[in-house]
């Protein structure tokens, strides 16, 4: 089946979102996105002209209770979120998108693993050891800050104030958006040197290179002090984010709750291989809870300590990285920031089809490449690597909070994981699989009468029999002539003689088929891995506008597809007539029809269907389409027909047009 | 909308169960369902006559990877199990049945809150102070056992061992079926009453009773010894269930691994009810993992530290805990175990209706009953009663390992959980809603010129005013006959007296609506709550059989509804012809087709599309069933409309046999 990655579920979150709900105002529209676009067919409905407004959303997102703070009533705890009823569906729409794309899609095999884990896992996974950030004390309140969040902070501070020695204006720097208190700088000039340190350090910070895996830098000179409160800060140290715990009652098996959901994958490799048949490539997908134990998130659902993920393993020999459907995406262009470019600390783009990345050598591999452009239909690349990984691409989004944040990471892990895990446990993580054409010899081949072989020979037949299995395609035949004439001489390996009868010895060249087998290996593994709450995060923010008239109250224009509700059924009157017609009510509420339309303008949901008075008489409904606001009128039947057609995909609201003429707005009067 | 028991599509799993799988041998027929079944509707094919077979059904569910030991290649953890593809298809499938079944049916309000929980959460909820077990040591060899499941080995083993010295045949009692050992009995003779306390203990522990929430009980000294290896045992300690972890980098903010998901809807109340527009009843829906670290489970899927549940939380007036929908259920007949009864330690059942339960107060309210009856579409109906509830409801399922487990509680939590969480945080968790009929009255309203009342007045307006506000309907009345003259006199609290104009002050009466709201009160909650891995495992096992002549091989006669794979596509050879029609093989192992049907049967893949050679000649392609292993034959067209049908439950298989003729199975020989 051949993937168009038009009509992809995923990509219809794309291709919603650029030709309807991602121009929303001039500044954002020109960042957005870098992916090229057709300009031909960009829509430019711009639907307000107020710019994004955070505090707006923000308060939309509350009020409608999409997400909001867990243990709200206990004061909260930091990087925890509960998604309340329109959050939970828009997640559970994109999670049934996400496994229809991938999972049905390309037949992957699905699991489901424990998020609890034996700490003997992520010893040998590295996690124990290396899975830290860097993190600071403030000496005087006792706060704890993630060092590198601190030296950026200084560091963007001092390069401030050499600006402002060096003659430029004054300009505030970051800011501490929860605190709204701004870093102080102080006009001191520094050296070109040290500028140029300070500037590949802050590269270094933004590609996460401080965080993991290494021993703190050099420029701990950097922590002297807090710099938006001038506090004094103590020692870098490391701390573990995984959460801990300890499994049974004896207090001897501690755990921690998985921090990916990788390893379950890996650890059930074996399974997987057998369930497949014992062939790579596959791929086994997973959709689950996993654990971060952040040291002060503060990013919304950009970083929380607990959230839903989506990973694929896909598991695949190391010398044959090709995929059999990489011609199906060879052609799709993207725009890349590669490593080489990123580790100096420049931010430009190259844009060019996954099939020149790949043949370049820019993409490692077809089937990184594959996956990476199977991601792309809803994203935009750009590339981080990760401690493991010989090869990394992540997919990134732009945001108001985060501005471009990692959605999607797609990684070559190499043979690492099962490198560890096999050799912690002394279990074969490999593969040895049939390969698909037998061996097809024809063969001279010896069968003896084993009766009478032990009953001549005795304690000598094993060495009668091997002297026989020994010998190549031409003594074997030569025999069989000797044979064909009488008793014929074998020599056995010590070098004595045994006469063998021919009734006691049938020589025949036979056709034969064995299955080869490939040496042994330990596969690859490529890993999109997808962060589930910053995808919906991301798409809740791009989707969100005002109208005109009433700036107040927002607008999500979500697709149809992942929209929490598709269809608001509403009376226009609470009269017992609308009972019959109405089974349903999806909205009660008992409020004017205006109010009622604007609160589902903020649910998100497309269509709306009014039964007003005409509608007892004439049996007729009103269908309202969200992001226009226009309505159309028809029969039962027919709204029916076009509001299913229109949630299932299969007619644009152009085309309900041409079906349901115009309301015409005027009510019948009670 | 109608419920209709026999359509709603977890009743699917029941209905196809009792009509098809369920009956699998004659000594499990009789007491799996306790429920009243039509026997005229009881299609009796009793597909195979070997008993149930643990051994070969636990390593079916093995080979094909249902579901396996968590982190086997360490060496396991009791109590956490990893789900392969099937089974977390099957999961998906079921969750997917659940959420259709009630959160759209029902319109309850979704939530997916955070499983991380700080600590006073579960200090308010009593979990840290009373979700305990007690456990003793063996002081031998250390191993950690649960003081009832001890309890009731011990207590069994001296009633057999006083039979035994009454003279009864010896017979094996409780077995640990892991270890295989079997307890050793002592023929000694006990005292009557002793044998009606021990009986008395073990309805006890067979309630869970010695379980939770109360002090260790005088029988101690029933622990002195481990009965299957004799070794002692220390003193009962309690041991609480919830994984402890910490939040955070400071170590100062303990949390737990939620048991339940409950304390997330309850947490989240205030927000759920102003979704719900201030109204009372609403339910809350939520899916996920919980966590319990069970003392030494050894159930299998039964008893696991880790699992998904479904929980529904719904939200009542306490003195109004009717349901809307209640007649719609009132005539379903349940076979019912009330805690009366079961306190007694007798198990004799009673069969009545829904509403006959009600009515006689044997279901407490109509929407506990009405719950217990939706849930009634899978399950048998049984009870336990847990420790904060008013009453409590379970459904128990039949099976090979827990015997009669539950699988589904239903219990009324009252105001227990609100009141608590009110009480520590402070915040108000109540309901005052808005009545639906405003109060309209006909009433004397009084309007000053407010300019002139001040002016006149000046430091006296107020009193003046407030005279005229505590006017009765009489009084006032009377002052506008008065005005009506001419300026009229107004005696102020004080005893004063103004002289007021007409032109000052307006009396009218005038019809007046106020939107009336109800006293506050705390709304108690009913709670289903489903172990979505118990009924998983039961289901598995429920679908469980061998065919005649093949008994190594098993068959899951899985309903298309929950089937991991609906269709298994296959072609009859490798041959390229195929590949234009083939243009997705779900099964291309390589192997015979009778080893692939064979595997998918033990898949529970209910249909198999097969294309001979014939096909590429004729477009013809055979559809095989899996329960009869019956097949037909017929054009791509009318195959794959069928199998759709099929899969969508909008035909059953003898109508698919009256679209396709039967199959002659003469192949087309290549």
């Amino acid at each position: 089946m051949r993937i168009d990655y038009l009509s992809s579920p995923l990509s219809h979150l794309l291709r919603s979102r650029t030709s309807r709900h991602f121009i929303r105002s001039a500044t954002r529209t020109a960042t957005w996105n870098r992916i090229p676009r057709d300009t031909s067919t960009m829509t430019t409905v711009n639907k307000t002209a107020h710019p994004f407004d955070k505090t707006r959303f923000d308060a939309l997102l509350n009020r409608r209770f999409f997400y909001a703070p867990a243990f709200e009533i206990y004061g909260g705890v930091a990087g925890l979120y509960d998604y309340g009823p329109p959050g939970s569906s828009l997640q559970a729409n994109i999670i049934a998108e996400w496994r229809r794309h991938f999972i049905v899609e390309e037949a992957m095999l699905e699991l489901d693993t424990t998020i609890m884990t034996p700490s003997p896992v992520f010893e040998a996974s590295g996690h124990v050891a290396r899975f830290a950030d860097w993190m600071v004390k403030d000496t005087l309140n006792g706060e704890v800050l993630r060092a590198d969040h601190l030296v950026k902070n200084v560091l963007e501070a001092r390069l401030a104030g050499d600006k402002e020695a060096r003659g430029a204006v004054p300009v505030p720097v970051a800011t501490d958006k929860k605190k709204k208190k701004q870093v102080k700088t102080t006009a001191v000039k520094l050296e070109d040197a040290v500028i140029a340190e300070y500037e590949s350090i802050l590269a270094q910070v933004r590609l996460g290179q401080l965080l993991r895996s290494r021993a703190w830098p050099a420029h701990a000179h950097a922590l002297d002090h807090e710099p938006r409160l001038g506090h004094p800060v103590g020692e870098p140290q490391q701390f573990n984010l995984m959460f801990a715990s300890s499994i049974g009652p004896t207090g001897q098996h501690p755990g921690y709750l998985r921090p990916e959901t990788a390893q379950g994958h890996f650890l059930n490799f074996s399974r997987l291989l057998e369930f497949n048949n014992g062939r790579v490539p596959f791929a086994s997908a997973q959709i689950g809870r996993s654990f971060r134990n952040e040291i002060s998130p503060r990013a919304g659902l950009l970083r929380v300590r607990e959230f839903t993920m989506a990973e694929i393993e896909h598991f695949v020999d190391p010398l044959e990285k090709t995929h059999t459907r990489f011609s199906e995406v060879a052609h799709v262009e993207l725009v890349l920031l590669d490593k080489y470019t990123q580790a100096s600390g420049q931010t430009t783009t190259r844009r060019m089809t996954v099939g020149e990345a790949v043949k370049q050598g820019v993409i490692a591999n077809e089937t990184l490449g594959y996956f990476v452009a199977r991601i792309f239909a809803f994203l935009h690349m750009a590339n981080e690597m990760a401690h493991y990984a010989a090869d990394c691409w992540d997919a990134e989004i732009q945001n108001s909070v985060g501005g471009w944040t990692e959605c999607v990471g797609c990684a070559d892990r190499s043979a690492y994981d099962l490198s560890v895990h096999s050799a912690k446990t002394g279990q074969p993580l490999v593969v040895r699989q049939a390969l698909k054409e037998p061996i097809v010899e024809e063969k001279a081949v010896a069968e003896w009468d084993k009766k009478s072989l032990g009953k001549t020979f005795k304690g000598d037949a094993a060495a009668v029999s091997a002297a026989v299995e020994n010998m190549d395609e031409a003594a074997l035949m030569r025999l069989k002539g000797e044979l064909a004439q009488g008793p014929a001489k074998v020599q056995a390996a010590d070098g004595r003689e045994f006469m063998v009868e021919p009734s006691m010895l049938t020589i025949e060249r036979k056709t034969l088929k064995t299955s080869s087998k490939s040496p042994e290996f330990t596969p690859n593994v490529i890993e999109p891995s997808f962060g589930l709450g910053r995808i919906l995060y991301c798409l809740l923010e791009h989707s969100f506008w005002s109208r005109e008239q009433d700036v107040e109250r927002g607008v999500l224009s979500l697709p149809a597809v992942v929209a929490p509700t598709k269809v608001l059924i509403v009376p226009l009157s609470a009269r017992a007539e609308f009972d019959p017609l109405v089974q349903e009510v999806f909205d009660d509420s008992n409020t004017s029809i205006g109010k009622r339309y604007a609160r589902n303008d903020e649910l998100g949901t497309p269509f709306g269907i009014t039964l007003d008075f005409a509608s007892v008489q004439n049996r007729t409904m009103t269908l309202r389409e969200r992001d226009t606001t226009d309505q159309r009128i028809g029969s039962f039947d027919d709204v029916i027909s076009t509001v299913t057609d229109l949630v299932f995909g299969t007619i644009d609201w152009s085309e309900a047009c041409q079906r349901l003429p115009a309301y015409d707005g005027v009510q019948a009067v009670e």
